[in-house]
């Protein structure tokens, strides 16, 4: 009798495991049965502002491979619209509710891939239940957000939380003709980047006609006839006729939890670097797994559709009997806003101070081509660097088009443990319709070796 | 008394090591004397292509720094138009000829930087000497070749040579409406990657209405009343009212050799980490002196003005009594053609197997964003990857916008001597403007990874 792998979730970490431990292993030697909540599987859920935005046209367009396609091509046994609603360990069975015919279904597993994702984070505001406020999750979300703004043609919108969805979102809603105004609890949105860093995504966002409220948290939505109609803070009222909510979000674990499968100190499912969690047999990836910070050097919940692919490969090599490690990750992370981008890798300075690194810090201007050369634009290159060592420890970048993307020359120096000494003489890619002759990184790296050496003297 | 430096050549190493010793080294202490044979000094000969193009308006643009400047601000001894003649090692002195005043001139030194650059490789082709056929070397010879486009107003081109400078002149001469047709020797133009790769660089050209013509020697210039008429090759004779000659360059060495100062084997001044040469208080930098290639782990000859100004810069830094090295380089350019962009990093496929390396080969298709991303280009990466370790040798790529320099985190890894199983799970940047969700370096490292895997079994 062939094996029997169950997966919890059909999206990125899922699947991509699912597709692997097919292709090492045909039907005769395993069986695949995969629950998936939603009504889609394998899509990108980064692409769902894009979809809102009209900057992508088709929602089919998001979604990377449908569940027929699971079925008939790779024989993986794909269950829509099933929740899973427990795992029992002892008896090693899943139970999952289906949700069309509303009945319960029992699979039994000998390999348990846990990949339910994150859930997002929804602090208990009063008047969240009116029509128009939505989060931006799952597909499902994003085609409802569609469908309000083509009904209800609302004119007025406010996105709470500044953060790569909120920023993104707030694009969208703007590209589609929207009057939005972005609510932050923080001194500055992005809070993934330092204040000195976030204050010109903040004066970006006011060249787009965004209003910005920083420093404010919503206290209550308003509603009429059910529909929300204004956004509360301790600062004010701000109308609104939907509300776009972006507060983050956090693992998607009380599944495994409540089976007793332990979860590590980020509040993510605690796994070895095969991806197997404290269970034998049972193994998690994606949005809901801790994943290991290699600069920080202890595990953190960081939720990103990148890291989920890549651990799911994992997760699936092993689990069908190949060996394979995802080593961690350094807190790479890209975004942009109209034609701002942003960018970062590993530790801001406050997360290196809080961290109790001792550091320095530069930040330098400069060009993605040469000065002279026609299209040439802005970037803003901060590093945070070791006292004494020089050790990279984190970056930040700011810019126009071509800047985001420098940002991994920097998360390959942190993956590989560089000085800034080190770099500054790297052999990167020049000519003038690509770099100046000393690339911003390399223009950063030279500053932050300089403080270093300052600080000796 | 103060040390007195004398630096032979103006232009990126010279003056990046003058402006280094000047900033640790106040008038006092240090007297700077540099020479300069032509009307320039600190421009970008990379951005000639450009200014002959039109891309580039003014020629100012390309000039860094004028010597005025270096004379007011930096109190550094330009002397323009005056061309070295000989070194003295014994008597530590210099002997120049001013050009302009028909009269030499001698000068001490206390340290001495070569900073000569690189000469033009010309075979002797009969009728070379004919007007209107330019090499591309030097600022004034990009001048020379636009003012004979302006007042001869010439229709039909000939590139010798499918090299970088190559390419870039043929994209300037078909953006000024010339009719183009290019002369390369080997199979395929820009030698520097592999023919797999180089044949898309043809069908990218040929896409450009350049006519290209491969495996065909140049044997001789036509000439009417002293003006170029054709090209005449082994297989042909094609029209030319305008030839430009991109046939690669060598390190310009003539006036260290004479002096005694030693070469490395590739032609170029030998020289330390540190830009000393072999004789004390003698540094090289720039395109004249000899680079280590950190994956070869040998001396090499590469002309680049992003090595020149790192180059200097650490020279300029020892030679005024401070510490600095220079580890060497990987072999990394990126060009553009048009739309195509062009990059390499490490070895080819060509020269890893010429230097005794057992390797295999990946080369993947992918895009620069996410697939269903508007604006999403087409890329391709080719690796080369010693097997057994499954070490990162060298790689390729070939693109549309977006794609070239994603070879900066190639040569990153190569600096680093990472194996492609270690890069293929890294932290990349990841959002669907900027990448699919596995970025197309990273499916490039699975794929290779899978073929050291297949060499093992």
């Amino acid at each position: 009798m062939p094996e029997r792998l169950v997966v919890i979730g059909g999206d990125a970490a899922g699947m991509s495991a699912a597709s692997q431990a097919r292709k090492r292993r045909g039907r005769d030697r395993l069986e695949i049965v995969a629950f998936e909540r939603g009504h889609h599987t394998s899509y990108s859920a980064c692409g769902i502002p894009y979809l809102v935005g009209g900057v992508v046209e088709e929602v089919d367009a998001l979604i990377v491979r449908k569940p027929e396609v699971f079925r008939e091509k790779q024989q993986i046994d794909v269950r829509m619209r099933h929740e899973v609603t427990a795992i029992d360990l002892d008896a090693r069975e899943v139970r999952a509710r289906d949700l069309e015919n509303e009945r319960d279904v029992v699979e039994g597993f000998d390999q348990l891939l846990i990949a339910t994702g994150a859930k997002p984070l929804r602090p208990p505001i009063e008047g969240s239940d009116a029509t128009g406020i939505f989060g931006v999750q799952v597909l499902d979300d994003g085609l409802a957000i569609e469908q309000f703004l083509e009904t209800q043609k609302p004119k007025k919108a406010v996105i709470v939380g500044g953060g790569y969805i909120g920023l993104e979102m707030a694009e969208a809603l703007v590209n589609r003709g929207l009057e939005v105004t972005l609510v932050e609890r923080d001194e500055q949105p992005m809070s993934t980047l330092d204040p000195d860093m976030g204050k010109y995504v903040t004066e970006a966002l006011e060249g787009l006609d965004i209003t910005v409220r920083t420093g404010e948290e919503v206290t209550r939505f308003e509603a009429e006839n059910g529909f929300v109609s204004a956004v509360r803070t301790e600062a004010g009222r701000i109308e609104a006729e939907v509300v776009v909510l972006g507060l983050g979000a956090r693992p998607n674990t009380e599944l495994a939890e409540s089976a007793g499968v332990p979860l590590g100190t980020s509040g993510g499912i605690k796994v070895d670097r095969r991806m197997q969690t404290e269970v034998d047999g049972v193994w998690a990836a994606g949005d809901c797994a801790e994943k290991f910070h290699l600069i920080l050097r202890k595990g953190v919940a960081i939720a990103l559709g990148t890291h989920a692919n890549k651990e799911g490969r994992v997760a699936g090599i092993n689990l069908s009997g190949g060996y394979e490690t995802f080593p961690g990750v350094v807190g790479t992370a890209v975004t942009k806003v109209c034609g701002i981008e942003i960018a970062r890798t590993g530790l801001t300075e406050a997360e290196a101070a809080e961290s109790g690194f001792e550091f320095v810090t530069a930040t330098v201007d400069s060009t993605t081509r040469a000065g002279y050369f026609p299209g040439t634009m802005k970037i803003k290159t901060k590093m945070v660097v070791e006292r004494v060592s020089g050790r990279l420890l984190g970056a930040q970048i700011l810019g126009q088009e071509g800047a985001a993307k420098r940002i991994d020359v920097l998360a390959t120096a942190l993956w590989n443990r560089m000085t800034v000494d080190d770099m500054l003489n790297m052999d990167l890619g020049y000519a003038p319709p690509f770099a100046p002759v000393w690339d911003p990184v390399l223009i950063a790296a030279r500053k932050a070796w300089a403080r270093v050496e300052e600080t000796i003297e």
